[in-house]
This record gives structure tokens, C-alpha cells and sequence, in this order.
């Protein structure tokens, strides 16, 4: 057969062809790492890693600014260069972290049975939906994770997690970036974890909190607003639709809920004022707590631990909201709750996140002991 | 209630939220749109949107570049900054044109009752899913779109269209860029089109093919290795993991390829060699075509055009590739096939790829008159 040389294509993207195609991120098979970028005007470029220290980028001939880092643990991390002042993606590399604010590229450093590497094992489907909220005012998405071999006739309803981003992430944030699917495929691939339903609903109340920036921290109104709707919009307009649509648990031990930052205080907000719905409660380096956890979860008292299955309570120990995460385990000791209290090394990043996940859902909807 | 004041988390990414976040795009009411980027110490700032002619950017005295376009027509316009040769994303904005070698920003200038804007009508679900492909050896994802009211026990099974992507796309080009379901509900909910099912697969037969960079083009037997292999993922892997899955006809009547670009030239080659499976095919501004058409698809000859239910090529007025799609078009008609032509204005751009599929998809399935 003939062979279909693309010439007729190549001659309209000459101009970009002509130049060639950098190589960034480039995992070497030792695990060090090589980033390029091509300014050749720059008087400096810098490269953000996650919170590793990395040498300076150094200029070539053809003004391709690179560095080679140490041998790294195998993860995803977090990058972006800064060139002259101003923050740049690596514009080559399509893995990148989607974020409302902000969005940086992202490397994958492969190793050897990570929970959040791809294996040769039975994989899921991500679903994603898409309906006009009423209580927000827009279209919204969320996503829906079912397991391996999900059967809509099993004799048992799937249990289901709700898992909750960060503020200024999007509705992917936990697949595209926190690997939540591929997690549980391997967990389920190793019965490690029970097959479960994951549901990630995009985690604003209100237009504003979406629009505003990080300023809109200082707006305490636009957050409340946004985190009291959000419960709204969970139990009353996807939780639903979750129900009608896929085969469920509708009582409260098949329900589960945590999420990382602001989703950790969106899970213990709404999970402890409505302990007739979730059995199941965790939370990830939980942002934007208030200190005076009595006037917020009114509802928790000693005899709230009778109706939980599971508390578990997770920061980094390099993350900066350590503190309150902290002071908010010390609180629930006093109100006899007893919280599994789990800190790792790692900042305010998803590659803690990964871990608490993997962490935290083998021990959903397991039967007492 | 007590305020959630999120004054930790707003502490903990304090040298973030000292800077004032910038608005842009900024889609002004009169859809003038103004752009900004904060690079106080760049000499010079373009910004590149479409084909469209903009003005030069200025910088402030805060260093923020910014210039206002002239109203623009409703659409999503790709564009992204180019800072002393450099290119850059707008890193603020979330709507991103993820690309294997040059991702770049969007922009959405909403229109009235536009085919690819979302409207309070019933929405499919898109289903993300993947597989080992043996074929490529690699992780391979394929999104799945079912109809509003999609019903697994239908009498009668869904047609089904398979749709691709270009040369340097992802699998989620056609939906995160190209609106494929938000066209797809929106005619459906007007009656234009028969609820039907879209397959999307990443495209690629190979891997070398997504790591070259545009250079592979200049490799016949890359390109030409990953078209004959994708036609086989294609028909022997993606095809029954769907008809497993999804009530979808297995009738060469009930299905339908398409594509844009590469994936034009791919629709041609894969059904015009197993008519038995196609019976409507489309390409949109193909690329990649070889002008020795006999050689290419040896299978078309006078009796082809009686086992056709719809031929349609389509291409931008201002693309590089219509004289090739011209020639095209005429060889077709030197073998009887006569098949619908359209072009309309614009370029090599997802902006012509939106119209073509709105064009495209009613005519889909429909009995013949």
C-alpha cells in the first residue's frame, strides 16, 4: 500500500516544524531529571519543583535555559519555570495541573508498585455529568468513578465515597492530578479495598468564591456562602442524582466522605451536621478551619462517636495548617471521638494527598471487627 | 453559625494572595476582550489569538501588559502570549487547549443559542475509560458519550459515531475543545439529531508518534506505522470494548467515522477500507493526505457509492490543506461517489471543526428519503 507521507501537513506547520521539539521534562533512568525551555532573551530562568531545591538553570548556545536535578522519589511533582518575573507552564508537556488561579505543569517519576501508577490490572470508568444548579446558578460538573466490573444488577449496592477538592482546584483535581481512579483500581486489582463508587462533584457554592482569587480568603462571606451552599449542592441536588443514577447504598454506613483542604473542612462541615447521612469521615490537611470548633459543629458530642465508623484526620508535616489540624484532633479527643490522627512527611501538595487517599479507603466499609 | 474565616489557609499562601489577582480574558459586554499579563521586566508582549489581527500590548506602570481587542464573534478562540520569545499561557485561566506539544489558553465568547454553548437542556454523560492497548503497547484511554436518556435496555440499539482527533491532540480534544457533547445535546434537544453514541479515542498507533513533536512528519513510517495501527486499535480493540459496554448497533448502517485533520485522513483510510463496518464518513480538513488517491484506497471503485449513506468533506477557506482537499473531492467524483463538499471561512482551527460537526451530525442515521 501506499504510504501516506504527511508532506501536505508539514508544509502548513513549517514555521513551527522548522524549529526542534525540546524535550522537557526529560526522566532520565536514573530518576534525575532534565528541564528545558527555550529563551534565549531571558536574563534568568528558574525552575519551581514542588518544594525541592533545585541547581540554577543554566543557558546553552541556542538559548535553551536547563537543569538536571537529583535523582527523585518516584511521584508526580509540580513545576513551573519563572522567566524574568513571569510564571510559565512547559507549554510541551501535556500533563498538566489544571487550577483556577493558577495552573503549573506536572512530571510523572515511574517507580515500582506506587498505588498511583497505572498497572496491568482491571481499571474503572470515570463519568462525567453535567446539570444546571439551581442553587449555584450555573452549569456544573461532577465526575463519578465506578469500579472495575461495576454491575447496575448486583445483588448489593456499591458503597460510595464523596471526595472533595481543594479551594481554587477543579472537578478533576482528584483524577487528573490525585490519580483517585487509578488508586483504586490497584487497591480494588489487590482486595485491599472494597469496590466503591467515588463521586467528585466540582466544589463551589457560589460564582464569586471561583472568580475572586485568593483575596477572596479575606472575603469570610464569600467563603461561608459558598462552603453552607456547597453542602446544598451536595445533598440536595448530586447526591440525587448520584442515587437515581448508579447502584448505591442510600444508608448512611454505605456512605463515605473526605477531601483534601478546603474539601477536608467541607467534609467534616457537612458530614458532622448530618450524621444521618455518612458513617464514613475523613479529612486531608483541612484549610480554612476556624479555631472555635464548638460554635462550628454544634451538632458533635459524646454521643457522636457511637454513630461513626471511621474519623481519620491527615496533614502534612511540612504543611503549614498543621497547627489548627491539630488543635482540631485535640478538640475531638475532648469530645471523646478519638480520631485516627495520621501525619507524613510532605507539604500542602498531592503527593501527601495520594498517600492519605490510598491510606484512608482501604479501611471504608469494612465490617467492625 | 460561626464564620468559617479562612484566615490559616490564607496565612499559609500569603506571598500568593499579596498579589492581586488579574482578570483575564476579561470578555467586556460589547464582547471586546481584554487580555493581561504581569511581566514587568519583558521588552515586548504579543499576544496571538486565532488568525484575528490585535493591537500591540502595553505595560503599566505595574508592569501588567494588557491591550482590548475589537468585538469579537461568539466563539472559543485559542490564543496565548509570546513574552521576548517565549510562549506563554495565560497561567489564571483555566481553560486550556491541552496539547501534546504546544497547549495554549482559550477564550469563550458566549453567543446566543450557539450550537457549542451549553444550554439549559438535557446533557449526555461523557465516560472515560481505559485500557493495555496490545497494539500500541501502552495505557490507552477512549471517551464514550451517551445521549440524554440514554437507556442500556432501549428497543432499539444507539448508532454509534466514532470521531478523531488531529496530529498533536489529545483524547479529550473533542469534548474539552471541540464541544462535541455540548453540540450533541444541543441538537438532539432541538430534534436536529438522533440521540447516538460518540466514541473518541486517542488517536495514535504508536508512541514515537506522540513524542517527535511535528518533526515525526517528516518520518513516513512513523506516521504511516501509526495510521495502520490505530486502524487496528480501532477496530480491534476500541470497537468491542464499546459494543460490549454500550446498547450500540453493530450494523455498518448504524455507524458513522469522522475526524479532523490526521483524523480526517484516518476516517478515509480506515472505512474506506471496511465498508463492511462504515456506512457514513465524513473528514474534516484532512492532513496528512497523499495526492495518489488510487494508491491509497485501492478499495474505491464505481460500485462504492451505492454501499454509502453519506459522504461529506469539509475544509476552512483559509486552510492550507483545501487545495489537497480540493483534489480529494475531485478524485471522488472521478469515481462516481459525489460527495457532499462544503467549506466555509476560517482556518486549520477547532472554530471551523464546531461547525463542521453541528453541519455534520443531523444528517447522521437518518432513513433515506
Amino acid at each position: 500500500m501506499k504510504k501516506l507521507v504527511p508532506l501536505c501537513l508539514l508544509a502548513m506547520v513549517a514555521p513551527v516544524s522548522a524549529q526542534q521539539r525540546l524535550v522537557s521534562p526529560e526522566v532520565l533512568p536514573d530518576n534525575r531529571v532534565t528541564f528545558r525551555l527555550r529563551a534565549p532573551n531571558a536574563k534568568e530562568v528558574t525552575l519551581r519543583l514542588e518544594a525541592t531545591k533545585v541547581p540554577p538553570m543554566t543557558k546553552d548556545d541556542q538559548g535553551v535555559w536547563s537543569v538536571t536535578t537529583e535523582p527523585l522519589q518516584p511521584d508526580y511533582y509540580v513545576y513551573s519555570f519563572n522567566v524574568d518575573g513571569v510564571q510559565v507552564i512547559d507549554s510541551g508537556n501535556p500533563l498538566i495541573k489544571r487550577n483556577l488561579f493558577n495552573s503549573e505543569s506536572m512530571v510523572h517519576v515511574p517507580g515500582q508498585d506506587l498505588a498511583w501508577d497505572v498497572a496491568d490490572v482491571p481499571h474503572g470508568v470515570l463519568h462525567r455529568h453535567l446539570y444546571r444548579s439551581a442553587i449555584v446558578g450555573d452549569d456544573c460538573p461532577f465526575i463519578v468513578y465506578t469500579p472495575p466490573a461495576y454491575d447496575p444488577n448486583a445483588r448489593q449496592p456499591y458503597p460510595v465515597l464523596y471526595l472533595l477538592h481543594g479551594f481554587s482546584d477543579m472537578e478533576d483535581a482528584w483524577t487528573s492530578i490525585g490519580q483517585a481512579n487509578i488508586i483504586l483500581d490497584n487497591l480494588i486489582a489487590q482486595g485491599e479495598a472494597k469496590p466503591m463508587v467515588i463521586v467528585m462533584p466540582l466544589g463551589y457554592g457560589n460564582k464569586q468564591i471561583m472568580t475572586g482569587g485568593w483575596s477572596v480568603l479575606r472575603q469570610g462571606n464569600v467563603w461561608q456562602d459558598s462552603v453552607e451552599k456547597f453542602r446544598d449542592v451536595l445533598l440536595k441536588e448530586v447526591m440525587p442524582q448520584v442515587e437515581r443514577t448508579y447502584h448505591v447504598s442510600t444508608d448512611r454506613t454505605g456512605r463515605a466522605i473526605t477531601g483534601l483542604s478546603m474539601g477536608g473542612t467541607q467534609s467534616l462541615f457537612i458530614a458532622f451536621n448530618a450524621l444521618d447521612r455518612f458513617a464514613w469521615i475523613g479529612a486531608f490537611s483541612s484549610g480554612g478551619l476556624d479555631a472555635d470548633f464548638d460554635k462550628t459543629y454544634p451538632a458533635v458530642n459524646e454521643s457522636t462517636r457511637s454513630r461513626l465508623r471511621l474519623l481519620w484526620i491527615g496533614c502534612g508535616q511540612q504543611d503549614g495548617l498543621l497547627r489548627v489540624n491539630q488543635n482540631l484532633v485535640d478538640w475531638l479527643k475532648t469530645k471523646k471521638l478519638n480520631p485516627t490522627w495520621v501525619t507524613i512527611p510532605g507539604g500542602h501538595s498531592f503527593m501527601v494527598w495520594r498517600r492519605f487517599l490510598a491510606q484512608f479507603a482501604p479501611l471504608l466499609f469494612q465490617e467492625k471487627p
